[in-house]
């Protein structure tokens, strides 16, 4: 291949709330494939809030960046050269191929996609990493029965979404929270949820109380901050929550949470999950939710940044709520 | 009955913390034991955090008091009076009659003790509410396997001294936390805790951070505050987290928690827990622990405040950890 392979770097740790600054786009040699290997060029790049947490020199689940490394993401894309026999060019794969344009990979790193089940982008949402956190979350951890009150934050987000949808499928009563009224009305309109409260309204905490009249049983949580404290708040007896992403306070200023008596009081349950410690568990979703969006009862959206050099910015505003729908950036054409 | 019943009332709602004027102390009638009653006298008065929780006028698992209600508690006493054919004057039963001298009750109020198993008033310890508590929260919660770290607050307490003892029956390395030398020398020496960090003594955080070299797989937790902060950021991937208590919050300066986030790195479960809604574990656990005493496993702490009237301090102390051992008060003399 002649021509060069963009990628965005790390440049530096974050000093609290990550800027542009701290990424580096650079232009590198596209890479041969060896023996057992293709070239892929990457056709989505998707962005999700736990990019954040790598880019910080703490302990965390994951090993974290340094300076000068690429910033490591989900991607479909195209083979477009290939050593290997069962992936012939023009075949679409979902990998960890990261923030760049092309990549080398052996088939174990890369999982074949066929675009007559949905379109490709959404194994990077709906049917992959986000549909199924959301899906394990709910069922596995918040364990929802017909009649109960679910409420999930960032519910017009990749994984709020669905955790609301799959909540309403199973006979709940399904409260979102988002921001803006936008949100609010596609959760309610489009998605089914009986109600979402607009974090940026005002009194969200009346509002709040006003759609949960049996209190809250299950909470999946995305956001953290002052939402986490009011949903606390409101939990019932043995109710549960599945931490999925505190959000809030991963942009350098960690809140102080004052609602842990309402684990004891309630007698609750919290717990935290990694849905890439589950990859048993995908398939069986996979499959339940392709057939949800083929039957109509699961929707999806998508906000599609253009161009791989977009991608930091889209980057912060996924961070601070501004994306509506899986956050995604495209980086060449779907087609070869 | 001639005489007169001494009573502890609850005379306001504490503001903030709770003090000696918060308590009236007042003498009633003692009552005449109906058809099916037998009239008791106390002998042992438990004094238990969970108690400053039903002084608020909040809501939370139990019915909170109003003014010029009597306090609650678990009692052990002697049947003095009998219309109960199965309960003839001279025996020793355990109930929930609170901060008084004498009452009458039926026979389904309670429990009838056998002296010769286990000194009675360790029916309000470690044979009691206290034993079971840390019985179920660390079997059924925490889910210690052998060579796992647990971790236990308030380790020389009730609770904490018998959910040490029971981790280190299991195989487990256990690591207390009290306030002093005296309580953190009884708990290693005594008890056969691996170590035990005095949080009065300097530099909390190494000492702790010394004795977990292999982080933290189970916390009981009693007490919350610093201690609580502190031991959120060591805990270990897929750790377990019994909330049995959060007593420094309870008297009326509830802390922020910044350590939500270690549930959701950690993958961790956090959950509440009231032995009183697992009545049916007791009996067991009871069972158990009453062979361990026997075989010089399980050793047990008592601190006796002498009389009815000096329940309120003594209550006082239990709130900002002046006891050793279980608190209990002494009602009246233990034989006829």
């Amino acid at each position: 291949m002649a021509g060069k392979n963009t990628q965005v770097l790390m440049k530096q740790h974050p000093k609290g709330a990550v800027t542009e600054q701290d990424f580096e786009i650079v232009q590198r040699d596209i890479p041969k494939p060896g023996p057992d290997q293709v070239l892929v060029r990457n056709v989505y790049l998707s962005l999700d809030p736990y990019m954040r947490g790598r880019m910080d020199a703490v302990r965390s689940y994951a090993a974290h960046l340094n300076p000068g490394d690429m910033m490591g993401g989900g991607t479909v894309g195209l083979v477009i050269e290939s050593n290997v026999e069962k992936l012939p060019v023009g075949t679409y794969v979902n990998g960890m191929l990261g923030w760049q344009e092309y990549a080398v990979a052996k088939a174990n790193e890369l999982r074949v996609l066929d675009p007559k089940v949905a379109p490709v982008s959404t194994a990077l949402g709906v049917l992959g990493m986000p549909g199924c956190t959301a899906h394990y979350g709910l069922m596995s951890i918040g364990e929802p029965k017909a009649g109960e009150t679910v409420v999930v934050s960032a519910a017009s987000g990749a994984v709020g979404s669905v955790v609301g949808q799959i909540a309403k499928i199973k006979g709940c009563r399904v409260v979102g929270i988002a921001g803006g009224k936008d949100k609010c009305d596609y959760v309610v309109n489009e998605l089914g949820f009986d109600a979402c409260i607009d974090y940026k309204a005002g009194d969200m905490q009346a509002a709040f109380k006003a759609a949960t009249p049996n209190r809250v049983d299950v909470y999946f949580e995305n956001v953290g901050g002052d939402i986490m404290e009011m949903v606390f708040g409101r939990l019932n007896a043995f109710s549960r929550v599945a931490i999925c992403g505190l959000i809030s306070g991963y942009d350098g200023k960690p809140q102080a949470f004052t609602g842990m008596r309402h684990i004891l009081v309630n007698r609750a349950k919290v717990q935290g999950f990694i849905i890439s410690e589950h990859m048993g568990y995908w398939p069986g979703a996979i499959g339940e939710m392709a057939g949800w969006i083929k039957a109509g009862k699961l929707k999806y959206r998508e906000d599609i940044a253009e161009g791989l050099t977009s991608a930091p910015k889209a980057f912060l505003g996924l961070l601070t709520g501004k994306n509506f729908g899986k956050q995604l950036v495209r980086v060449s054409p779907e087609t070869l």
